[in-house]
């Protein structure tokens, strides 16, 4: 099932996307949806983040060749995480699909993209295995985890580098049937390729992550856990057009623009 | 004004306090607040954590003392921070006042304090400066940064270290009228003074912070600033009891206790 989310009289309202008509459904997301019997054209409605997202996980360096660039990136050795640590983003600057990326006038020249999946909890857990892990996820949406790369080498943290506003395109739906084995995410920049890789090649999985992180944490609706990126990415510049697709979910399309350009 | 929030009925509520009553409010936390004529009795109402919160900012690093003790940890050296680089810590993690602190049964022994106070935004805030910054402001509590040490010291992310369930007491309530300059934070093991710190002698000062951190992101109402500590702490073990005070706002008290035991 496709779950979309769209303004519905200034109001966000959730649809399941059938071909290329939204069903508007009432209910809350994660407590079971009823179509209302309203459509609308799929094409004539401006989607938004596709859900209200609660806290935001983060995987980091969870894919090889990734790591190695990351680890060039800041002069260290590019040594694969031992334990999957999780880590954290900000709601503040989530944007949906097709909405702009707009980099701050006085930021460096050095923003990419990093296209990952996104697992979105849909029930309240606590000490899961890995065998059961999977049970609380109620489907996927697709990541643009948007990184300005002198920022995140320079400062302490990791606020401006990834949280600045507009900097977390994510979407542009829900997808709750998936095949994790036998997805691939493709980036493209102006409609031409730049890298291609199995989704599900991290290297800790979804099922590890989970089992680690609800040791201590309960996972509770609405939290979401984007599972990071491969390879390296190109600058981008003002006009650039980034897409995000994974078959199987769908694609992430956001120009990136520079604030005053 | 003292905001409070409490259950009714099922359903978190706002109240003023004012002396020992809790004088129930209809309307949005940042919306306007109208009494509703109905009163309980401060004593005998269970408070909750008093707001639910957005975006978890924290200050790290963020006074003297503590940057020499945290550095020793580290076995690094003790650089004060050049810049405000906000961090972040996770909303799963938050009880209420005299909510008991849960250590996991397979935590090390190295659990301990951190008493700060925490702003409260509440208006949407973008570009400020630092003489318009606290204009965005609309209270204060206190919180309780709860550190597993070794964890903080092994793992590539403060996950667990910060962010294991009731990791992060928050209350009693909001205070709204305060003079940072006059504020002191006073933090007690079992009734006996650990720490007394004057609350505004930060590294970076929450204008500072506000000025940094809006130049990139839009802060919005429900966000949060947790602003720091200082000095250092020692282990707690089960059955201790921490209280946080900063007068002028209130005291926050929270029982810590070793799961299983």
């Amino acid at each position: 099932m496709r779950i979309a989310r769209f303004n519905k009289d200034g109001r966000p309202c959730h649809g399941i996307i059938e071909g290329e008509t939204i069903h508007e459904v009432e209910g809350g997301l994660f407590d079971g949806l009823n179509k209302t019997g309203e459509t609308h054209a799929l094409s004539a409605t401006k989607l938004l983040v596709p859900f209200k997202p609660e806290v935001f996980y983060a995987a980091g360096l969870n894919y090889a060749e990734h790591v190695k660039e990351q680890a060039e990136m800041h002069g260290r050795e590019p040594n694969l995480p031992e334990k999957p640590d999780i880590g954290y983003r900000a709601n503040n600057a989530l944007i949906a699909h097709d909405e702009d990326v707009v980099i701050p006038a006085h930021a460096p020249d050095t923003v990419q993209y990093e296209g990952e999946i996104v697992a979105i909890v849909g029930k309240k857990a606590k000490n899961l295995t890995k065998e059961n892990a999977l049970s609380c996820i109620m489907g996927y949406t697709i990541g643009n985890d948007v990184s300005e790369r002198t920022w995140q080498t320079g400062d302490r943290t990791m606020w401006r580098a990834k949280n600045t506003d507009t900097f977390k395109p994510m979407g542009p739906w829900i997808e709750t049937d998936i095949d994790l084995e036998a997805l691939t995410t493709t980036v493209r920049v102006n409609g031409k390729q730049t890298i291609q890789f199995p989704t599900n090649n991290f290297h800790f999985d979804i099922p590890t992550f989970i089992e680690a992180m609800t040791s201590c944490l309960t996972l509770h609706p609405g939290d979401m856990i984007w599972m990071g990126t491969e390879g390296r990415a190109p600058n981008l510049q003002h006009g650039d057009v980034v897409e995000v697709e994974i078959d199987g979910i769908g694609l992430l399309r956001n120009r990136f623009v520079r604030e005053g350009q």
